[in-house]
C-alpha cells in the first residue's frame, strides 16, 4: 500500500491548497447528522431516490470550487470535492496544456487538451481489504506510516489495474499483515464521495495461523470482539466496518452492507467518529 | 454516459495499438472454462485464496506487455492488461516527460515524471447501474451509440468523482432511460480485471411508471422475465447480471453477488457469451 500513502499525501496537499484559494465556501450535500462521539450507525431504510439525489447534486454543482481544510486521512476530509477540485494541467498523452471546460454533450467541467483534444476523466478509486475472522477475533494492523501513524486498521489498499477486488484484498493482506487468507464472502461497500473513494471489504479467514507486520505495519494483532480498539482506529471506514460486523455477529451471521460515509459538518477532519452512515442498505 | 463511450473507444484503440507492437503473447491468468454458447454460471464455492492469487499474478507479471486484439466493448477483450498497458507519456501536473520504472519500495512499473517525480497511478473504474423491477418486468435500453450499437443494456455508466455509487446509478438511469428510480438494495459486484472495470449494480424500482430514451438510447422497454433478449444484450456484464437475477427470482428473493468475469481464451472479443464467472460468492 505504499502508493496509497503517496496518493493520500498529495490529496491532502491538494485540499490544503484549494482551501487557501477558496476559503469562504460552505459545507454542502450533507444528508443527515449524528451527534454522539461514537455514533450509532444510522440505518436509513428510506431508499435513495431520484429527488434526493437531484437535490444533493444541484447543491454541489452550484459551488464547483468547494474545498476543505487539509485532511490527513482518506476518511477525514470535510467537504465533497467537485469535479474540478483536482486540477489537471497537462495532457498525459501529448503533453499539451489543458483547458477546463464543459465538453460538448456533457454537464461537468473537464480538463481538455488544447493540442490533441483528449478529455481527462477522473473517477473514484476502490480501496479493497479484508476483515479476517480467527477464533472469535479480528486481525488488525498498527500503521507504521502516515496518515494515521500508530493507529489500527484492517489490511486494505488501492485496487490495481489487472486484478479483481478479491485479489487486491488478498494482496494487501499479505503485504501489510504477512497473512495468507481465503475470502469467505463480500461484506461491505462503503462510498466516501467527499474524497472519491469506495471501500470494498471482504470477510476472510487465515489459511495458516501465521501473520507478521509488513513494511507499513509496526504490529499485527488478533483482537477479541469485545476488545476492538475503537478509540485508536485509523479511519471512519474501518470504524463503520467493524461496528457493522459486531452488530451482525450479535444477531446472527454477517450480511452484505452498502452505505455512504459522510462527514458531520463542522467537525475536525481527524475525528474519525464524526461521520454519518447514510443510505445504509443490507442484503 | 457520453464519456464512457469515449473512454471505451480510446481503450479499444489502445488494445489494438498494443497488439501491433506485441502480437506474439499468450493468453494468461484464466482460471476456469465454460464451453456452452450461453454458459451456465459457474458457482465456484472454493474460496479465492492466497495461493490461487499468487499463481495468477505471477503469470501476468512474467509477460508485462501482454495485450489483446481490438475490443469493441468493455466486456469483450481477451487478455488482462498489465500495469504498463496504458502508456502515460507526460505528467499531468507539470507536463514533464515520464519514464516507466518500478518506483522504490513498489513492485509494479509506473509512469514517473522525470521533472517533478510525480508517480501516475492507474486504478480500475467503477461502472454503476440499475436493474429496475416493474410489474415482473425489467427495464432495458437499446444503445444508440457504439460500442454495441442496437443491443440491449441495463442503464449504467462510469461513477463520477464526488458522487456515491447509488447516486451514480440513479443519474445514469435518468440520463439513459429518463426514469426516476429508488434504489432497493445492492445486487452485484462484477469485476472484469481484463479491462480494469468493476460493475456495481443495484436493484431499483420506478418512482413513476414513466421512462423514455435519453440521447444514448434509441428505445427503452420493459421486458417480462421470460422475454429477456439474451441474444441481443450488449455486454457480458449485463448477461451475467440478468442471469443471476433470474436464478434468484426462481428460488426466492434476490441476493447480493460477487464475481469475476473472465473471457474464455480463444474466443471472439465480440462474443458476450464467451465468458466464465469465477469465484462467484453470494451474501
Amino acid at each position: 500500500m505504499l502508493r496509497s500513502i503517496q496518493f493520500l499525501g498529495s490529496y491532502s496537499g491538494l485540499f490544503f491548497h484549494r482551501l487557501k484559494l477558496h476559503g469562504n465556501h460552505q459545507a454542502l450535500s450533507f444528508i443527515s447528522l449524528s451527534s454522539s462521539r461514537t455514533p450509532l450507525l444510522t440505518s436509513s431504510r428510506t431508499p435513495l431516490c431520484f429527488h434526493q439525489f437531484r437535490a444533493s447534486s444541484i447543491g454541489s454543482e452550484s459551488n464547483p470550487d468547494v474545498a476543505s481544510s487539509s485532511s490527513s486521512s482518506p476518511s477525514s476530509a470535510t467537504f465533497r470535492p467537485s469535479g474540478t477540485s483536482r486540477r489537471i494541467n497537462f495532457c498525459q498523452l501529448c503533453g499539451g496544456p489543458t483547458k477546463h471546460e464543459i465538453p460538448d454533450g456533457e454537464e461537468k467541467e473537464r480538463a481538455i487538451c488544447t493540442l490533441c483534444g483528449k478529455i481527462a476523466y477522473e473517477n473514484p478509486k476502490m480501496v479493497v481489504g479484508c476483515l479476517i475472522e480467527h477464533d472469535n477475533s479480528i486481525l488488525l494492523c498498527k500503521r507504521k506510516i502516515q496518515p494515521s501513524y500508530g493507529l489500527w486498521t484492517l489490511p486494505a489498499g488501492y485496487m490495481e489495474i489487472g486484478e479483481s477486488a478479491t485479489e487486491g484484498a488478498i494482496r494487501e493482506t499479505w503485504e501489510e499483515a504477512g497473512a495468507k487468507v481465503e475470502i469467505i464472502s463480500p461484506f461491505a461497500q462503503l462510498d466516501i464521495p467527499l474524497i472519491g473513494q469506495t471501500y470494498i471489504i471482504f470477510l476472510a479467514k487465515l489459511m495458516t495461523p501465521h501473520f507478521s507486520p509488513g513494511p507499513e505495519s509496526s504490529e499485527c494483532r488478533l483482537f477479541a470482539l469485545d476488545d476492538i480498539p475503537y478509540e485508536s482506529l485509523s479511519f471512519s471506514s474501518m470504524l463503520v466496518t467493524l461496528k457493522l460486523y459486531i452488530e451482525d455477529i450479535k444477531v446472527g451471521k454477517p450480511k452484505f452492507h452498502y452505505g455512504i460515509i459522510n462527514k458531520r459538518p463542522g467537525t475536525s477532519p481527524s475525528d474519525i467518529h464524526a461521520y454519518t452512515l447514510d443510505y445504509h442498505l443490507r442484503s
